[in-house]
């Protein structure tokens, strides 16, 4: 007797979807020999192994309570302190009312979708975004509506007339999520002008932003500046911003730290909402990342930590250029993990999937990040953790797969 | 202006109460002669410190990636199979299907809510249960029905006629949540018999059984041994039962790492909802409990554990039985962290917190505890983090407390 237990799911359990990307990591983890362009995981070999290790030392030796004891929901308090600089040298200006320590930016993220979202409240999203996103607002039963993007990021006047359109049909909008720093998937830098003319759009037609920062610290190029990742944050003066800080790229994802900087009433609510989500997130991990914020151990690394990422950009592009130019010919992410862009002649990426594993590469396809059910033909490759000398020859066994599928299609 | 931001709240988002318990403990912190009874917080005097520092100088000076990268959802396969003859050793049969790894048991308490219940749905639960869990199913917007319990723990007749009754009333009945070991906050200890029948009838009337079990390790006198806190998961042969475990009371709550132990196809639909909820638990914190495990650091100190807190434990009741025990004389706690019973003629527990304060002693009032609405001359009491050698003046301001109630409600 096999039990289902089906007939007492809950309607979001009945229907939970699991993640495309977390499916891919799960296959990829299963082949010796493949070679996996799927995760954005960053490379473990830039973390800063020995000083998380003399930081785990002392403060073990410390024996301080606060380091193994159950932390406020709200966070340590000695984090948020350090937090809040870190913040203003964004130019955010916040206080500790207004910062929530979250397990992960995902859960900033499905706290936010449980505070705020009833079903069939609208959520817009870019097309494409993230599908951690895309699952937390979907788990809250929400109406996610796309909102058109192109190289300079959200398309302010598509935004514009979608909010018209949702509301003048009745529906109540509860926010725009966006990731406007070499965003997940499509690397998309979204420019100045975009982020003043959407925060100038969100104020006059009051819609909260939620921007979701992973990436802004890891820009590549001589043309890129702290000033072209300044967050839509810095500009927010009457509190129409809720922006997400992972620290899983530049610290180490397995601390499973970061923050949520916004309106004080809303933490407020977040940090209820956390009380029955987790209680807190785990002091010894909130520990090392408050004293590697004080020791300075990541900033210090960053120019590192561009050029790793760089290199790995560029050898993947390369490869890319040299054997597959004529089929898929991405934009150039200025930073961030990952290289974006559509197959040539509206080929299905998914479809290919079951070729490229059995050729020894992985890839995620593109359409589980569009909400419209359009970008099957796009692709995300992640180039932040293969092993940098196995970079060429995945690409080169992909541009075999794609070749392939090109000359099936051509009569 | 000021924004309340109320408008874009969601029904939960609207209805969020903050846990009285959580509160308590912040009031706590911030009077330094304060002795608290309130949280129900390990001592961290006797976490194994030394132990997780040299496990954590280990790990990290290793290197290896799995320490510090994401973990896949479900948790850290190496921590799985350390679990697995953990399970065994209290006579659970599992594998690794069976076994999910939450953020602290709070998160495997929000899962469960979040994938099993839709609003309306019925959850049983014992008078008192812990706030946590009731918390986590009012945001499901649940029907709380409450199961009276004795000595002995739940009732099973009245158990039976529960069920019988809100079924005849048309409602689903989706699950009965209990703490059977020592329970928050009550600290009854089920006996094996009625473990049984419980399990009998939830088998025969096919009701889930999720069974919370944070305290069992913790048994304090000759007469309660290993087989008296064996888990009604031990019996169950048929998937009636899932069972959580946590180490915030054994090893540390610092480290955030729980599991969940149940039917594989309701453990698949918990690990599609964590991967929105926080994507996975912290990689560093599994490492170190996995460590923890397999070198027996804390299994070698519970006799140690159970020394001290019973130690606690007689301090406080040899101080209650010399200043209050005309006016409160709760039965004695066979093991867990807490001191339980209700004031003498009916006296309200919550209004005499504020007198509490003032006289420099603070603890839970019992009625957010009661889902029924009774339980208001109730108060729980933990002897576990107080220092030791206050627990007595604690117990002092608190009798007077007592007592200056108790005079003025006689005329």
């Amino acid at each position: 007797m096999t039990r289902t237990y089906d007939t007492l799911l809950s309607r979001m359990g009945t229907g939970l979807q699991g993640s495309a990307i977390r499916q891919m990591g799960i296959m990829a983890a299963g082949r010796a020999d493949l070679i996996s362009f799927a995760p954005g995981y960053p490379d473990p070999e830039v973390f800063a192994w020995e000083a998380y290790r003399a930081i785990a030392d002392d403060l073990l030796s410390r024996q301080s309570p606060s380091t193994l004891q159950y932390s406020p929901t709200r966070g340590l308090p000695s984090l948020i302190e350090a937090i809040v600089p870190l913040a203003q040298a964004q130019d955010i200006r916040c206080g500790p009312d207004d910062v929530l320590i979250t397990t992960g930016s995902q859960q900033g993220i499905d706290l936010l979708a449980r505070v705020l979202l009833d079903p069939g409240d609208v959520v817009l999203v870019e097309l494409p975004t993230f599908t951690g996103a895309i699952a937390a607002f979907r788990s809250a039963h929400a109406r996610l509506v796309g909102v058109r993007q192109d190289g300079d990021g959200v398309d302010v006047e598509h935004f514009r007339s979608v909010v018209a359109r949702e509301r003048s049909a009745g529906r109540r909008l509860k926010f725009c999520y966006l990731v406007p720093n070499f965003q997940n998937p499509s690397g998309t830098l979204m420019s100045s002008a975009r982020r003043h003319a959407l925060l100038q759009a969100a104020i006059e037609l009051d819609v909260l932003l939620v921007e979701d920062d992973p990436y802004g610290d890891l820009f590549f190029d001589a043309d890129v500046a702290a000033h072209d990742v300044r967050p839509i944050k810095a500009a927010d003066a009457t509190g129409q911003v809720v922006y997400l800080r992972s620290t899983s790229k530049t610290f180490a994802p397995g601390f499973r730290t970061a923050w949520l900087i916004g309106p004080a009433p809303i933490v407020a609510r977040l940090d209820v909402a956390k009380q029955s989500a987790d209680l807190c997130s785990s002091g010894l991990d909130q520990s090392i990342v408050r004293e590697a914020i004080q020791r300075g151990v990541v900033t210090s690394r960053l120019p590192m930590l561009r050029d790793r990422y760089r290199q790995r950009r560029d050898v993947m592009l390369t490869a890319l250029r040299a054997s597959a130019s004529s089929l898929f010919s991405p934009e150039t992410p200025r930073g961030g993990f990952f290289v974006w862009g559509a197959l040539r002649n509206g080929t299905d990426a998914q479809a290919l999937v079951a070729q490229a594993l059995a050729a020894g590469v992985v890839y995620v396809p593109g359409a589980p990040f569009f909400v419209d059910g359009t970008g099957t033909s796009y692709l995300r490759l992640a180039y932040s953790s293969a092993p940098l000398d196995r970079i060429a020859e995945g690409v080169s066994r992909l541009a075999a797969v794609m070749q392939a599928a090109e000359a099936a299609s051509t009569p």
